[in-house]
This record gives structure tokens, C-alpha cells and sequence, in this order.
């Protein structure tokens, strides 16, 4: 860690700096500068909180040498994970589709969509049963019921499921779940990441949504430091002043995690766009620039026909996008 | 809720949106204009997926003319609600100042200071026992034992005591704590909200880091929804590309929200801007444009002289302060 | 346009606001609701200001349901238009590589990379002569020189030649250039845009950096608008709370704008991410979502073995990606 | 600088690079840690490409250790500049009040605004004749006429003038004005500021849309970099993703951009809010934080009293908030 002092500083404050970074442990490299003052800070400096640092009045600024991520870093693990859900691998070469409904509505709707999805080229049955809403007046999903329906559905089709877990306390009902997803606004839910960190099985952690690559490597960081490896990032679009679309998807982010990490790094663009028909270039577009797998939004319900531009796509068009996709990806490789 | 349908929708399209929307229970009117055709949707639209409806490709936009919050919303509720802690009152023309350290560290500590506090002009303390920390290696909080420091504080001193739970399996804990607060990373843990919303104490519900004024309405929703109408609203700084501040503070929230809300409205000068120095001005300028208070990271240890310049005020310049704060509020009436 | 009016509003306030619209040429279409009033506007309501309208006291809302831009509207133009410059086409199915250094620096560096490209695949030749710089103290192009550079570099290659313009005054020297660039900070100069309007030469339009996709549209129609069609739209990056990127490349942006407009749309990866190692898996990403082609920053000097790293690719780089570009698009179509 | 180089990197590559900023004149302090090894860079670092060489492949991450900003920085200049525009002082404990209409209509408009706001307090008066719009369909202003009805406003009432330059060429209209304004799209149209740099009066910068205070700093810079130093910056609101409100009024930017430099600064609640409600609360908000002066827009239209909620507020309110303004400023001091 790189501390600039201010030219200004009285001499005084700054040795009672230096005796306090002393007092925590740490080795001071002093380089005195024709306009500044900069101290190297030797030792471990993971426990010194920089914010506090960059706070002091007389100093300039501060900067981290080394990443504050370790479990997740790709510069002491080279090579990539691979995360495996029954006989499904995810990141180190092998792509990985994941479809299904938003929610979880009847057992004839989820094993209708399973069926159609698997014959459809997925590998992973997605659904949610626990629904974050922004509004408590907005249906919050089948819960308990929704998990059971979810079992039917794998059962059904041997297809391994993604679910949201939203709370702690709900972590029972989900012990037969192949893939606990994280969602957005559960990020930085710091007990929640601590705990999952204790399982074996594998997290799907989302990108919440205004939060940089550092802090949702941070957050893997949380489930892994608890000793659960199998974690697999998502980019799902960030929050900006787009007008046109729900969020702005973050493509750079797929080539960028993987620079940084090691872990397998997928893309939702049902979420990032929110309307069907900019899923299927987005996904397209995923696949071209090496993320490991898509996690889409697909509806088989006959009677919902008036809903072919919303976020879900029919099984077909999922069909023929699952096919492109694969080309896509031969191309670019 | 008023819905716009493109021009070169087909007929059927319409004639089959149309009937989906009946068959959600609402009244529909049509108007055809020379351009567009407008729906009008009449009756009960808050189960209505704004979402789904504006991914239609046949649906042009789509806006809600009556507001989805209604328990926190001033047009239902014209006067403003006041919060009782104990004998202190937040709101309707009450000003309260909220001090005390980021974090419970020791008796000595947090006595030391909620005497300073006090001494000051505080009418409330605060302090951290449990920590949300983006890294999982940095000091998660003293947890229990520093939310026994902090009863200890108020039997000392008689403030009452504001303190952060992260997660619902704590709550025992916080059952003497008299106002719960909820930080920026968990405004949208919807569960939490509602346990929150049984409680029979005030909650203060900091705004998310890249959440809107709605969605901050929508979260105090959630609590008020469930029973629990003690809400105190709290901005605390936005995330955006700012470079020499950590975050930024967004005061127009503040006379905002007293317009759409009656509840009150408090500022963190602290933790938005990250350092000492801005934290007098903005204090001043929050009570300028009618915050119904402030909560203020103080610190008091002789030996930590250094950190002058960091996030935390000395009870002398919060001091100080609280008394400006008092002019500037009088002038501003 | 649709007016929402407050429930709350007078009478008198009502009909003063309906005379006002009805005094601008308007027709009003009253639509009395059970809990609001909504006005529907008909006739011509692009001179309306619909902020000011917003601002009203008495009015909830407003909606405009029609579009502000004609010129570069698909609804109006619903094929695609292609931009000529010589023998190459941009849109309507013709893909473009355009090539070539940040800035012209000398004879030898910009022929030689004009050279290099065109035998690496370029369809045309970038190259700064007038740089805008954050800093004054930085180095501002070669200006005039650098345009007589180009078109040096354009005799010994054949490659027509695309560069920024900063200032009306400096247009008599960009006479004899094929295709004029608006960098990111002119998106909004009005007065350039209308000038570049009244000239018969295609416009490389880039998006701002934190312009909406309406506000680039309505700057294309700003050029279309005063008679020159041949608008090349382009997207750079937008600015938001990136950390490791130095924008947030919005490729979502492509099949959007397809959708909205006529007009072709580029992608500039080299800006966005500021990174050399990130413009191939960016450059594939966007030729798998529809761009109709990509503006690349490309390098030619051995001496500078050392800038691999940088947002410059080398020729070498730069063919092969070409190469892996048409494969992608041939397997995205 | 600093220069933090990667663990891996190779001898040679690092030999490459400090042999190329050798030969830029630099002196090199080479300092190998552990795990990293850093340079220091000794001498003129202002032409170094900070963006080039965080981008090798080699470079973790580079950090100026001293501003980049000269003539506007506090550093350099301790004492605050105070801008003359005739007798009124702005900065250095002088606050100015400007106020008028959005655009110059008419004579009886202009004439009739500016005796009411000089009588309500105004010290100088402001109006658009040049507008800067997102739709070439809407309004451009009266541009010459306009700045002529200011200039018999300015007669009339003795009230100085402050009105927006959008283009080089139209700088011979506005000989006589006595404050150019800069809008916030302008703000980084370099060439426009190295103009008015050569010019002997004073410029009103405003901050762009999405700009940070560094770069609105550089863009004073190049103007005083020309030899004018009479700049005044202008915090107007920022673009976020704010909902009920227009833009993000920064008002952190107040005394953060009084430690960086020493120039004045002044806030305009009207574009940042876009709603004369907040106006006032803001306006308030940013006189308490040391604000050193407001533009503010005010109408006089007794036929447009429906546009009471609108961004301008009516003299008489404008003359109540100037009063409270003065009683805030005392109390804040």
C-alpha cells in the first residue's frame, strides 16, 4: 500500500502517522520526493482501512499494490474453475444454458417449460419461487410450494435447478436445490454469502446493480473465504440513465472477470434488457465475447401468445437463439 | 395506468391484450387517436406488471397515473408523521441530532463518547455493533457484546440508541435497542423489511446506494405495510462517477420526500461525502433545506488525534456544529 | 401527448391550463378518471415544452406518445439506409472495418499504418488530427499538418480517411475529407451539427459521453434535419461508476437503435474500455449484435514493441480479428 | 507518478519500459517489493499518457501524485479570487444573486423581468439568447436580437449582464457583454475555452452533465491557461438515475471545489432541480455550504401565472428567498 503525503504536512503529524502504522504491525519504505512525501507500507495491509487513510487531512491519496481478493483471484489460481452441477460443467471451456420462467406458477407450467426447454438445447432448469419485489403489493412467488414444483420438474426431465434464495432462514427448503442463484439486491448481504459459503454446492451470484467488478469479486470472496469453491459470477446489467432499456448490460465485465478471476462468468439478458426481442443479439453477443453460459427467460404458456415481446422468449425461438449460439462461439473461439 | 399501443399494431393484438387485461378485473377505455391508440385501465392496477405490459411489441409505453405507495404517501396522509424515541421526537418541525462512533469498540470507548455526544447536544446515539463490510477480512463488528456496550452507553448517559441490524436471525438481540436501522445495502432485503414492519419500534431506513426516491418509498412500504408506521427516511449519498467524493449526497431527496411522504427525512453527512472536513457544510446545508435531522459519525479518543481529517467529527467540532445547525435552521423557517 | 392531472387540482387552475394549451393550437381530449384527469393533447405538440409542462403544480405527469425524431425514425424510413464513402457501403448488410492511430504523428507513421491495415482488412483509414484533450497541457494534434498527413496516407493506399472535427472554423480545411467525425464532447454542439447538416458528406456521430439514445437521435436529426442524410451512428462506452473499464460499453445500444432508426450503427471498443486486451473479445460481442462495423485503434511502430498492452492493437492483432469478425457475423446472421 | 508494475512481468519487458521514460527525460526510483515493483517518476510527468501506460500489459496501475491543475489550484493561489463584473464582486465573502428569464423573449419581457429582480435583489441579470436545445424542432432563442434586449435591460435597470455563448463565431455579438456563461454541454468544447481565455472578462463555467470536478477544473484551466482568470465555476446538477427530479444537484462540489481551488463558485437550483418548488430549499442548501452565489430563473409574466410550479419562480417569491438567503449565509458563518 502506497500512502501519498500532502507537500504541505507538518512534520509532527506526519511521525505520528508513521508510529501509528508502526503500532499496526507494519514495515514504512519512506521516500521523501521533491514535491511529495510517499510511504510504502510493508507487511500485511489487508486489516488497514483505507478509506480512514485517505480521510487524514494530511495525506494525498492512497493506493492498494495488491488486489484485497485471494480465494478468487486468477493470479494465484491460473487456471480456471469448473464448476459441476451433476453431469453439467460450468467455465473452463464448457458453456452452460440455463432457461425457464421467471416464476414458478403450477406444476403443469413449470414441467410444461422444463419439457420444452430441455428439448429445446437447456442444460439447467431455471424458476424462481422466492421473488424479490420492489413493491410489497406485487405477487412474491409460491415459495415453499414453488421449490416443490421445481423438484417435479427435474424429476420429470433430470434437468439439475437454479433457484433464488432470498433469506437465511429459508436455507432448509433448499437443501435439495442443485444451484442457489444470489440475486442483485442480495449481493452485499454479507450474513447470507457467509453461510452459502459453508455448503457444497454451487452459488450463482449476481451482480447487484450498481456495484463495481471489485466489490462482486469481494463478495465471491465472502463465500469462498467461508470454504465453498463452486461459485459462478453473473452479469445481469447495471443501473444508469438508460432510457430505452431496463438497465445497461456490462459485456466488458465477461473478458474483464475472467482477467481477474478464475471463476466461470455467465450473462443474463432477459434481465438486463427486460424485453424479449434484444435477448436474442445480447446472448449472441455473450457468447461471442467468452462468457462461460446464459441464463435466459422463457415462457410455454399457448394462452400467454400476446406475451412474445416481453422479457421471455418461447421455447422455439430459445431453440433456434441455443443453436446460434453455439455457431457463435465456434466462430470466436 | 394508461397504456399506449403502437401504430402498426394488428388488431388482433389489441383485441387480445384487451381481453387479458379485462380478464384481470379492469375496466378498460379506449381512445383511438389519429396516431395512437391509448388504453386507459380503470380499477385496482397495482397487481398490473408494468414490466411485462411495456415489453408487448405492440405496447408503445406504459404509465401508472396513481402511485403504487399508499401508506407512506402524503397525498392519503396530509400531515407529518412524528416519531417518538422515548422522549425525543423526529419530525413535524423536530429536529434530532444522531452522534456517535462507526463502531463499538470498547465501554470505555462508547461511554466516553455518548457522554461527549451528549455534553454536545446530541439527542441520540449512535454506533455500530454489527458491520456489513465489502471485504470479508476487514473488522465485522463487536456483533452482541457491542450491542451490550451500547445499552451500557444509554444507562450512563439516558440517549436512547440507534443501531444497524443486518439480518433477521439477530433480532433477539436488538429487542432493547430503541431504533433499528437498516443500512444502505439491505433497503431492498424485502424479509427483513417485513419482520421489521411487526415491530412495535422505530425504524430508520437509509436509502441504497443506487436507489431511487420510489424504491426507497417502496422499501418504507414494505415496513409500514406490515403494522409498523415509525419509518424515519435517511439519504445517505448515491453512487455516481464522482473523484474526489465517495459518494454523492443527493439534499434535492430531502424536499422531495417530504412532498411525496410525510415521513421525516434525516441526513448522513458522513458517510456521503467520506471526509471530516465536508461533513460541517453539508450538515448545514441539509438543515438549510429541511432535513428533520442528521446522523453524524463523532469519535473521541485522545490518542487517535491523527484521524482529524477523517469521516469521523471530534465532540468539540460537533459541538459546534449542533449549535450552527440550530441557527441556520431558525434562519431558513 | 398525455397530461396527467393532479387529483387535488382547482377547477379554475384546470381550465386555465386548457385554455394555455388550447391558445398554442391544440385540440384537448378530457378524460375524466375516478381518481385523476388526463388531458390527451392532438395536433402538432413538438413545439410543446414538456419540462415546463412537468413543472406545473397541477400536473402529475406527461407523456409524450409520439416520437421527437422524424428524419432518423424507422417508422417513417423503415429501410435501412447505407452510407456511401466511395466504393465502400456502411448499413443496410455492408459491415466496415475502420483502422488506423489515435493520432497522426508523421509521414512514416501514417502511411505506414494506412498500409498496414489495408493489407490487414480495413475498409478505411481513422487518424487524429485535431485532438480534444481534458488537459490543455496536453498534446493537441498536428491539426492542418496532420489532415494533409491523411490525405497523404490516403494517395498511397486508396483508404478514404475518417477524422474529428472540433471547430466550425477549422471546416474549409476538412474540404477534401471523406468522412467527418464528431467526437463524444461535440455530440451536443448544436451550432457544428447543423453546419455539418448543409454539406454532402457522411458524419461519423459518436455518442456522448452520457447521452441517452434519444439525445444521440436527436442530434443525428440536428444534421438530418438541415438536409444531410448520411448519419453513421456510434457507440464508445458510456460513463458510469466502472472500476477496472474506463467506460461501460452499452452494446445493448446496437439492435436498439436498429430498431428505433434507420441509420447504421458502429462500435468503437477501443474507447470504451481503454484496453488493448479488451477490444478483440468486444469487437467479436458486437459484430454478434448487429453493429454494421467497428472503429479500431491500430499501431505500426516496432519502437514501440512496448505499447502491446495498450488501447492500440498491432496490425497482426488487428488482421486476425478482422478475420474472426466475419466469421462471427457469418454465424450470427 | 507512480507505477505499480505486475508480479509477472518480465525483466526485459520492464527494462523496455523504463528505458522509454528515461528517454522521455524522466527520472526513475526504482523500489522492488515482495510482491510488486513500483517506480517513481521524477521530473515533468504533465506529458505523460497516464491512460497509455496503465493500459500495458505489464502495468498494474499508475497514480499521479501531484494535480495536474495549475493555474486554478488553491495550492498555488491560497488566497480566493474575487471576479469584478463592474461595482457587484464575486467571491472572497461576496455572494451575487443572478437572476432573470430562461430565454429573451421581448423587449417588454426582458425590461419589465430585470426591473423586478433588480428590485427584488438581483445583482445581475441573466437570460438566454442563445439556446441550446436537445431537438432542433424546439426554440433556439433570439440570438442577436436577444442579446441586444439584453443590453436595454442592462440600461434600464443598471443590472449587468450574464448570457450563454454557444459558438466561437457568434463572440463579435457579445463584445458588450459582462459575463459570458458557458453551458453545460460546452464545457468541454475546448476551443471555445481557449478563446474566451484571451479575452479580459470574466466567464461563468458550468459544469457538464456528467462531468467530475477534475474536469471541470482542467476546463477552467485551459481558459486561464489563456490569460483570463476571471472564471467562476457552476455546479447545476448531475445525470443519475434520479426519478422525481430533474438531475442530481452535487452540492458536495461547494466546499470540495473550495479546497481545490481558489475560484468561486456558484450553484443554479433551476436546471438542477427543473421545479420551482425545490428551488428555494436548495437555494437555502447552497448558501449554507458557502456557495458563493446563485443564478436562479425568474419570470414576470402575469398571463403565465399557471406556470407557478414551473422551473422559474415569480419575483416576488425570488425577493423572499434572497432575504432568507442572507439570514442563512449569516447563520452558516
Amino acid at each position: 500500500m502506497i500512502v501519498v503525503i500532502k507537500s504541505n504536512a507538518s512534520p509532527e503529524k506526519q511521525e505520528q502517522l508513521i508510529s501509528w502504522l508502526k503500532g499496526m504491525g507494519l514495515g514504512i519504505h519512506l521516500s521523501v520526493g521533491e514535491f511529495q512525501t510517499v510511504l510504502g507500507l510493508i507487511g500485511d495491509t489487508s486489516k488497514v482501512d483505507m478509506d480512514l487513510l485517505e480521510s487524514l487531512d494530511i495525506v494525498d491519496s492512497v493506493k492498494r499494490v495488491s488486489e484485497t481478493f485471494k480465494c478468487c483471484n486468477r493470479k494465484f489460481h491460473p487456471d480456471d474453475t469448473v464448476v459441476n452441477v451433476g453431469d453439467v460443467k460450468i467455465g473452463g471451456g464448457n458453456f452452460v444454458m440455463i432457461a425457464g420462467p421467471c416464476s414458478v406458477e403450477s406444476e403443469e407450467q413449470i414441467v410444461g417449460i422444463a419439457k420444452a426447454v430441455k428439448a429445446a438445447g437447456a442444460d439447467l432448469l431455471r424458476g424462481g419461487a422466492f421473488k424479490p419485489r420492489t413493491s410489497p403489493y406485487d405477487f412474491q412467488g409460491l415459495k415453499g410450494e414453488g421449490i416443490e414444483l421445481l423438484k417435479t420438474a427435474r424429476k420429470e426431465t433430470g434437468l439439475p435447478i437454479v433457484t433464488e434464495i432470498m433469506n437465511l432462514k429459508d436455507l432448509p427448503l433448499f437443501e435439495d436445490i442443485d444451484v442457489l442463484q444470489v440475486g442483485a439486491r442480495n449481493m452485499q448481504n454479507f450474513d447470507l454469502l457467509k453461510e452459502l459459503g459453508t455448503l457444497h454446492k454451487p452459488v450463482l451470484l449476481k451482480r447487484g446493480l450498481a456495484n463495481t467488478l471489485k466489490e462482486l469479486l469481494m463478495s465471491a470472496e465472502y463465500i469462498m473465504a467461508s470454504g465453498n469453491e463452486q461459485v459462478i459470477l453473473c452479469e445481469r446489467g447495471i443501473r444508469t440513465y438508460s432510457d430505452y432499456l431496463r438497465n445497461t448490460l456490462d459485456l466488458a465485465a465477461v473478458p474483464m472477470l475472467h482477467e481477474l478471476s478464475h471463476l466461470p462468468v455467465i450473462v443474463d439478458p432477459s434481465h438486463a434488457t427486460g424485453i424479449a426481442r434484444m435477448v436474442p443479439p445480447m446472448s449472441l453477443a455473450a457468447a461471442a465475447c467468452g462468457a462461460d453460459g446464459l441464463i435466459i427467460e422463457v415462457h410455454n404458456d399457448p394462452s400467454h401468445a400476446l406475451c412474445d415481446g416481453a422479457q421471455s422468449l418461447t421455447p422455439a425461438v430459445f431453440g433456434e437463439l441455443a443453436e446460434k449460439v453455439r455457431s457463435v462461439r465456434a466462430a470466436a473461439m
